[in-house]
């Protein structure tokens, strides 16, 4: 069976070899009787599903032994709550505005910290970066927080913020939710890292949180004991049932991720797909991206049809073609093609044929 | 394949039709190219599968349409949190102190509200229930929160306590976790209702909560939005990413007990197979269960060995015979045996076999 291409920006497509084999061991893991869904999180098969893919990320992303990794719930949205009842301590935070995402991020702080923005590209609709130089750091700030990849307007950060070189102390907060995995992580400029994992990680219900163990040991009084960071870092993310299964589907994610080669050679495949993507896009008299060439992102590409009565049809097509969930983010319309780790390069190849022949034929 | 009898009190075994339609569907759901996972959870394909969830569930449990069914993240130990947090504002809460559970459910409120005792069983080792008109029940208190059923000391209510018949107008918060859906529920005698998935509805990443209309609209300023049950029900449980598959599979599962005749089919059953249990446990020298026989669990039975010596070849013979999952919680001891919905009787008299063999051939 040929798989249509699933452009979807999240939950999103996974490797059809995961998918594959969660379905052979459904019933039955490794002779255990089993299904992984109705294990013990507590008992021996679990845990050693659980450790192998705490390994795995470790080993994939260069995490240091001085970061903790945290199997939680509840997504970015709820971590943009969480972030803060750990570490704002009703305190200074200073946010990059970037997009939808940062945007939600601050209004979402705001009821636990004293939130500034640092800087902001709303000017420019969200399709340009700020030079870090430029970023107005407030000197008692608690943390720094960035998205370095904005799903929705699709501008990403190509490197991290170093806020020691541009004289400033607090650690930087990333929300990496749909861009992790697709390429190497500076853990140097970085104090905690959270994402949801139903982007380029596995499936949605489980977060990921990479935590400095120095930022761990100050959460808010009101800070639920569940999403307290040094409650789940002492109970290897089990002080509440952990989402099992999802914890597994992102361990044989890992698996197939070390098969690729790692991230490095992901990172190389997503820059292959991206330019092939963001070449045609600009070539093209019929499509356009609005983002700042310096930072589009690889992962998210929205786009926009010239003439927009034609975008039923554009769909209708892709569809048609076996390219599905391509219609773009209410919040701002047209198109979006997300082009995460699952995605092959004959993914982008058959999108730009179709969108090609559909200009030819239709435009 | 003759599946092993997986005993585990969460998560726990599922159905195996269920688990085989899951790996049958696992790389293309109803020919929409597509696992579940990997649908947006706004488009048509996954509503579809939320709202036929939503309506199974309310059809099983007959939920009055003045409840609010919500699909969130965290399990019961985060509840314990949100529903303070949703709730309590700031005032009395009174507690039915059960067992292990409601006690957890008690401390965590600390942090939220002023709480109180209203009656505790613990001076029996939480082997009895409290008669609800022994209740000391303030006048002031927001809510009144019992377990209905403590997994971990096998005590579980055979009706749920009519408030306003005692005089009380505060309405009942009741974790459901362990016996939801094995039994039907008095919803005149509810407020709130609240259980993690990983016992008798699905995989562990998704948590119920069933919420009357007029409760919502109370959360506190510090509850995370993406926790407050008005943000939640107002964006029917998609206010942050929900757990895709596990809803899926929460859906298949009530996809089949209505197949099985529904939760009043699922309840004789379920007294068949306590009676069964229960009435080997008592007849027998060797096993024992301490709890008050009016108030015996249905779904979770603890149980020891008067000689406890054989405990560790108890359960190596136990898994030689394909009877997975009874060792007890770490913080009582012993064995466990939890007969939830999808473990037939079968299972049952395939247990009581074995012990009466055991007891016959090493006590």
């Amino acid at each position: 069976m040929k798989r249509p291409f699933n452009f979807s920006a999240g939950p999103a497509a996974m490797p059809a070899e995961v998918l594959q084999q969660a379905a052979a061991e459904m019933l039955d893991w490794h002779g255990s009787g089993m299904s992984v869904m109705e294990m013990s999180h507590r008992g021996k098969e679990f845990m050693a599903i659980r450790d192998a893919a705490e390994g795995d990320l470790r080993e994939l992303l260069a995490i240091p032994s001085n970061f903790k990794v945290l199997f939680m719930q509840g997504g970015g949205l709820a971590e943009n709550a969480i972030v803060p009842l750990n570490l704002a301590q009703g305190a200074a935070v200073d946010f990059v505005i970037t997009g939808s995402w940062s945007q939600k991020s601050l209004k979402e702080a705001s009821k636990y910290a004293d939130v500034g923005v640092a800087s902001s590209n709303e000017a420019s609709g969200h399709t340009t970066l700020p030079d870090p130089a430029t970023w107005r750091l407030r000197k008692d700030a608690r943390y720094v927080h960035i998205c370095s990849n904005e799903t929705i307007h699709g501008v990403e950060f190509q490197t991290l913020p170093d806020l020691a070189a541009l004289g400033c102390n607090a650690p930087l907060v990333v929300d990496f939710s749909s861009h992790v995995a697709s390429r190497p992580v500076d853990w140097n400029c970085v104090g905690l890292a959270f994402g949801g994992a139903q982007k380029n990680l596995g499936p949605a219900g489980l977060t990921l949180v990479v935590v400095r163990e120095d930022l761990l040991g100050q959460a808010s009084p009101h800070c639920p004991t569940a999403f307290d960071y040094s409650t789940v870092a002492a109970n290897q993310s089990m002080y509440n049932t952990p989402p099992t299964f999802a914890i597994y589907m992102a361990g044989l994610t890992f698996q197939w991720l070390k098969r690729q080669g790692g991230v490095g050679a992901m990172e190389r495949r997503n820059a292959a797909k991206s330019e092939l993507f963001y070449g045609f896009l600009d070539g093209s008299g019929l499509y356009h991206n609005k983002v700042d060439k310096a930072c589009r992102s690889r992962m998210n590409v929205p786009f926009f049809l010239r003439e927009e009565r034609l975008n039923e049809a554009f769909l209708a097509g892709a569809r048609e073609h076996g390219l599905l969930q391509l219609k773009g983010h209410k919040s701002v319309g047209g198109m979006r093609a997300s082009l995460y780790n699952a995605m092959p390069l004959d993914g982008v190849q058959a999108l730009v044929d179709y969108m090609r022949d559909f200009e030819r034929t239709r435009a």
